[in-house]
């Protein structure tokens, strides 16, 4: 089946206790294109960068079966540019400079080819134009995932609440779900973000996992124990990508099926986090996935067999 | 099989943001003891309390297969005494009050009938009181579990490094690991634990689980994810108990069956935050704890099937 990626297609400028980088290539949709890529073979992206983003990129998503129709390339402009300096525990981090450049003024034209997607991922954007989207479909797609962000919420909740009453998945982080709902608890964080629209809720707890909310269902999903975690830019948004590439791959929206496709992102951000950028993520194979998988099944699988008192 | 339980038996008074307590029972020989009575019957515990503690207490444990020869009532004496107060989040609290009373020169004396024990679980203590316990059992158990806390690596770091390096398993949180350890990731605090003596480690996190360390293996029990924790104090102790106890009970010490003991004592912790103190402990039935489990089954389980790409 097809997807639709829209989100930002970006430069970075990062700072960890590892390292530092200069202008590298970002952007929630290209962190969401570049990893939903390993299991979907029809995507498109809509996004907009300015003249000075390199065409190496865009060869590359080409390459991974991305079409570009709907990446808007503005004359004379510059792409969006964000830099940020991880405190030493890589859990929180400061904003440095934000330049919105092209997508001050984001505009998402769907291409004519585009139309009929199957499968629609919201990145991080204005909650507004992610509706934009919505309504520029013909024919609503099958499932609509987004991403949101504290930020939006501040400025502009009510926009916020529009979109999010017309998606099928939201995925947030545990910060993020608690400002949303008011509510401490993640249980009953969901209950309050599922009446707002999103009848399946992803909340992600970085290093402590992820919990899915689905129906009356809850799965949990570990985060791999690493060793060091290099550059947590990007995480998220390939955790999103690997989740929906694998049920756009799958074709198959049911809570089994969106558990696999929670260990896929999970595998995936895992790769994300061990270098700079998207390089870890251009590396890897499609049998470096499977082995990472499996690693998740041996760190979670039990039987309780034993019968006993 | 047999277990020695060794830890405080105490008095705590408790203060969340849901309520308080008067002086009610507590301390981690308690919980460790009620808890792992729900999986071994045969059970001694060693401890120490004062004339004021109640007898109805002592009644309970000796209903549920814990022999008392080696729990010390000190004519004249008071118990041991806590009093904390949780923070909103109740992830953290401060102590009001400690009274050490009886603790305070507790000689663990192992009654004759005590001796031959197959597991033994130390309680949080002086180091140098774990350490005297295993020196004065004439055969070494099976398996030796230990708990600890941030206060002795503060002021008995020595004796604390000597009583590691005589045990088996040492089951401790995410901060003790990180200030015992010097490490921030997990993966890396672990490392430097288990060259301190024990081979197997694990490591609470809380409401975000907790990770068995075993030989080359890691495995990921998940807390339950729970709409309110009404009061904490003791899920510690009593995730302690269950796991020894279902160790004790099956009499298997393989990595396949700590995973098994991990979610036993994740599912009884589940229960005891539910009220104040042990109350909740001494509510439920077996019929109760096997559907406890079955959620922790139903939580984490996902099969990786699909071959997609």
């Amino acid at each position: 089946m097809s997807l639709l990626t829209v989100g930002s297609v970006a430069f970075d400028a990062i700072e960890t206790p590892f390292g530092k980088t200069d202008k590298i290539v970002g952007g929630a949709g290209t962190f969401i294109a570049l990893s939903a890529s390993n299991f979907v073979k029809d995507q498109r992206i809509v996004s907009v960068v300015g003249e000075d983003f390199p065409q190496e990129t865009l060869d590359i998503l080409s390459s991974k079966g991305v079409a570009l129709d709907g990446l808007q390339i503005k004359k004379g402009e510059k792409t969006f540019f964000w830099s940020g300096r991880y405190h030493n525990d890589m859990n929180s981090r400061d904003t440095l400079v934000t330049e919105l450049n092209v997508l001050e003024n984001f505009d998402p034209i769907i291409p004519e080819s585009y139309q009929g997607a199957d499968y629609l991922m919201l990145g991080n954007l204005a909650p507004a134009v992610q509706r934009q989207v919505i309504e520029r479909l013909n024919t609503r797609p099958k499932l609509i995932a987004m991403d949101t962000m504290n930020f939006w919420m501040d400025i502009a909740m009510d926009d916020l609440k529009q979109t999010l009453g017309m998606v099928d998945v939201l995925i947030i982080n545990d910060e993020e779900a608690r400002q949303l709902s008011g509510e401490y608890a993640l249980v009953k964080a969901a209950k309050v973000i599922r009446a707002m629209g999103p009848k399946t809720l992803i909340i992600k707890k970085g290093e402590h996992g992820a919990l899915l909310f689905h129906g009356e269902n809850i799965f949990f999903a570990p985060a791999l124990p690493l060793e060091e975690v290099f550059d947590p830019t990007g995480a998220g948004d390939t955790f999103a990508g690997g989740f929906i590439g694998y049920l756009a791959a799958t074709d198959d929206i049911s809570f089994d099926n969106m558990k696999r496709a929670i260990i896929a992102g999970s595998a995936l951000a895992s790769f994300c986090v061990e270098k700079f950028g998207t390089q870890r993520l251009l590396e890897i194979s499609r049998a470096d996935i499977d082995a990472r998988i499996e690693e998740f099944v041996h760190l979670t699988n039990f039987e309780m067999t034993t019968v006993i008192g």
